[in-house]
C-alpha cells in the first residue's frame, strides 16, 4: 500500500511552485499489482490529479484500485468534482493519504464514495503528506499564510560581520536551497534595513527550471526605500508591495505607484507598521504563504507577534566572531530563558558542510 | 577482521578519561574465529591492553591472531615493551589498527614483530581509531594540548538573553555529554568574565559513574577573581590555576596561593594574557587536553591565536531574540567573510531536540 502512496506523493511534488493555493496532489492507479495509470496536480487551474491519472490510463480503470494522497473533491470548483469521476469510471477502491481539510470537502468526499459502494481506506503516509501540504493546510483553515522565517548564520550566530559584510555566509548548494523555497511561496518579505543594506532583488533564481517569483513584500514603516531600489525596478513575474504606514510622505507613495508597486498601509502599532495586521490582509489577497528573510529587527518583530509557522536556519562551519556582528534575530528580546521561543519537531540536514535545521512554533495540531 | 577491531576499540573506550596523557588501546586476541582474550589500557600507569588481553586469555594464546587498535610498544616505559611479550607468546599474527604517533615507537614495535616473522597487518579502521586517539596524537607529536571550544546557543545565536540570563539553554542530556567530555580533558579552561558572571565550579559531575575532575585554568589578566569564588573554594580531586600577568596585585597573589590554588605568570600580549605561551606552558606541565569553556571574549582570543583544534557546538531549538544578547565569539571580529574560521570534517548529531556540531580547524593532516 505504502509503495503506490509514495509513489503519489512522489508525483504531487512535481507540482511543488505552481499550485499556489491548492495543494500538492498525486494519484496512481493500479490494477493486478501493475500501475496503469498516473497524474499529478500539475498548475493551479489545470485538472486534479485524479483526473489526470484516468486520462493518462493505459487500459480499462474499471475495478481498479486508486492512490491518491488528498480526498476527492465532492464539489463543483475550477472542474468538476472528482469523487463523481471515480464513481463514473467505476473504480473499485480508493486509498486515501489524508482527508481535505477544506472545509467544503472535509469528508464529503470520502462519504460520497463509500455511498457509492466503492471501499475507501484514509490515512496512508498521512505524517509526510501532511507536510508537504502545509502550507495549503494552514490557509485553508485560517485563511491566513503559512510564514516561514528564513535565516543563515555563522556556527557563532552571525548573520553578517562586524563591518556587514555577509556575502556569502553559506554554501552554494544552501543558497540554491533557498531559490527553491522562493518559488515554492508566494510572498516574500524583508524589513526595509535589508533593502538599505543589500538592495536585493528578491527574485528566484533556479538552474535549469522555469521559477515563479513570490510577491515582494517591503515592510517600511517609514516609505524610506530608495525610488532606484532594484525591487521598484525589476522585470518579474510578479509584483512589489510597499508596506508603510501614515508615517511615510504621501509624495513618495506617488512616485512609488509609479513605478508600479503597490501600497499598502496599515495602523500604527507600537509606531511600526502592524504585522498583525498585515499578515491577515496578505491572506486576503490570496497570498497562502510567506518566506520572511530577515533583518533581525524584522524577524524578532514578526516572531513577537506570534506569525512564524517555520523556521529554516542555514549554519555554515565558519567562525567570525565580533561583539557588535548582528546575529538572526535582534530587537529587545526575551529576558528569561525559560520564556523562549521554542521550535518543535526539528529536522537536520547537511547541505554539503552547512547545516539546515528546520523547526515548527507551536504544536501540531 | 573490521568485527574483531571493532571489538577492541569497543574495550578502549573504555579507558575514556583514565589513561590520559597514554591513549586508548584495546586488543582482542582471536583462535579459530573465537575470541579467546580481551583486555584495553585501563588507567595511566598500568598494563598495557595487549597484556591484559594475553592475561585474560582463557587458554594458550600461540598461534593466535592478535587484534590490537595501536602498534605495540617496542620500548621500556613504565611498562616492558609489548612487542617483545607478543613475540615471547608466540602469537602468529598481529593487525594494527594504526602506527604508533609516538616518535620513540613509530614503527619500531611494526619492525620488531616482523624481524621476529610475525605477520603484521597495519591499517584498519585507521580513522575511527585516530578520531579515538585525537588528543593523545597531538599531544604526543606536539606537545602542545589538544584544545576542543564549546559552545552552547540559542538557534538565534546567544548564549544568554539580553539581561544575561542563560540556565539553562541546552537541555539536560546536552549537558551530561559536556560533563562527559569534561571527565575526557585534562583541562578546563574559562576567562575571567565567566568566573564573575557564572561562579561556575568547573567540576565534573557524572550520573552513576566515577569521574576525573579536570585541571581548573582562569585566565585573568589582572588578576580580579574573588577570593570566594567556587574555583577557589572548592573540594575536587584536580587543581586550580590562575593565569595572570605583571598586572596583577601581588598581595591578592599570596592570597590566592594560601587558597592552594597555582599560578602563571604569562608575559603581556596586546595588555593580556600571552595565550599561546600559556598553551606551551600547560603542554609542559603534562596538561595533553584542554576544553575551553567561553566567554566571548576568550573564545575569541583563543580562535585568533590558532590554538583550537575542535569546536563541539550545542545549538537549543530557542529563539530569545535581542541585539544586545552575547554570541559565542565576541571580540573585534573578523572584517570579511572570506576570512572566516573554516571547520572541517562537520558532524551532525542530535541530543534529543538539541543539535550537537563536531568540527575541526586545519585540514587533516
Amino acid at each position: 500500500m505504502d509503495k503506490y502512496m509514495k509513489r503519489a506523493i512522489e508525483l504531487a511534488i512535481k507540482g511543488k511552485g505552481f499550485t499556489s493555493p491548492n495543494p500538492l496532489v498525486g494519484a496512481v492507479i493500479v490494477k493486478e499489482d501493475r500501475i496503469i495509470g498516473e497524474g499529478y496536480h500539475e498548475y493551479y487551474g489545470g485538472p486534479h490529479a485524479e483526473v489526470n491519472a484516468i486520462t493518462n490510463a493505459c487500459e480499462e480503470v474499471t475495478g481498479s484500485t486508486m492512490y491518491v494522497t488528498l480526498e476527492p473533491c465532492s464539489h463543483f470548483g475550477k472542474t468538476p468534482p472528482c469523487a463523481q469521476l471515480i464513481i463514473d469510471k467505476k473504480i473499485r477502491k480508493v486509498i486515501i493519504g489524508m482527508k481535505d481539510p477544506n472545509p467544503i470537502v472535509a469528508g464529503n468526499g470520502i462519504k460520497l464514495l463509500r455511498d457509492h459502494g466503492i471501499e475507501v481506506i484514509v490515512g496512508v503516509l498521512e505524517e509526510e503528506i501532511k507536510k508537504m501540504n502545509e502550507i495549503f493546510i494552514k490557509y485553508i483553515s485560517t485563511k491566513l499564510p503559512f510564514c516561514i522565517l528564513k535565516t543563515a548564520m555563522t556556527l557563532d550566530g552571525k548573520i553578517a560581520t562586524s563591518i556587514g559584510d555577509s556575502k556569502w555566509i553559506t554554501n552554494e548548494k544552501s543558497r540554491e536551497y533557498v531559490h527553491e523555497i522562493r518559488h515554492q511561496v508566494s510572498g516574500i518579505m524583508v524589513g526595509i534595513g535589508t533593502v538599505l543594506q543589500d538592495d536585493p532583488s528578491l527574485t528566484t533564481r533556479l538552474k535549469d527550471k522555469e521559477s515563479v517569483d513570490p510577491v515582494r513584500i517591503i515592510v517600511d514603516t517609514k516609505c524610506r526605500i530608495p525610488l532606484d531600489s532594484k525591487v521598484l525596478n525589476l522585470n518579474s513575474n510578479s509584483r512589489t508591495i510597499i508596506v508603510t504606514t501614515e508615517k511615510a510622505d504621501r509624495n513618495k507613495l506617488e512616485l512609488i505607484k509609479e513605478k508600479k508597486a503597490e501600497i499598502i498601509i496599515t495602523p500604527l502599532k507600537n509606531d511600526q507598521v502592524d504585522l498583525e495586521y498585515l499578515i491577515q490582509k496578505l491572506g486576503e489577497m490570496e497570498i497562502d504563504s510567506i518566506l520572511i528573510e530577515g533583518g533581525s529587527t524584522l524577524n524578532y518583530s514578526i516572531l513577537k507577534v506570534g506569525c512564524v509557522d517555520k523556521v529554516i536556519s542555514f549554519i555554515a562551519p565558519k567562525i567570525i566572531g565580533g561583539e557588535n556582528s548582528k546575529t538572526p534575530v535582534g530587537g529587545a528580546g526575551i529576558a528569561y530563558i525559560k520564556d523562549s521561543i521554542e521550535l518543535e519537531r526539528i529536522e537536520v540536514k547537511m547541505i554539503e558542510q552547512d547545516i539546515m535545521i528546520e523547526g515548527y512554533l507551536g504544536k501540531e495540531e
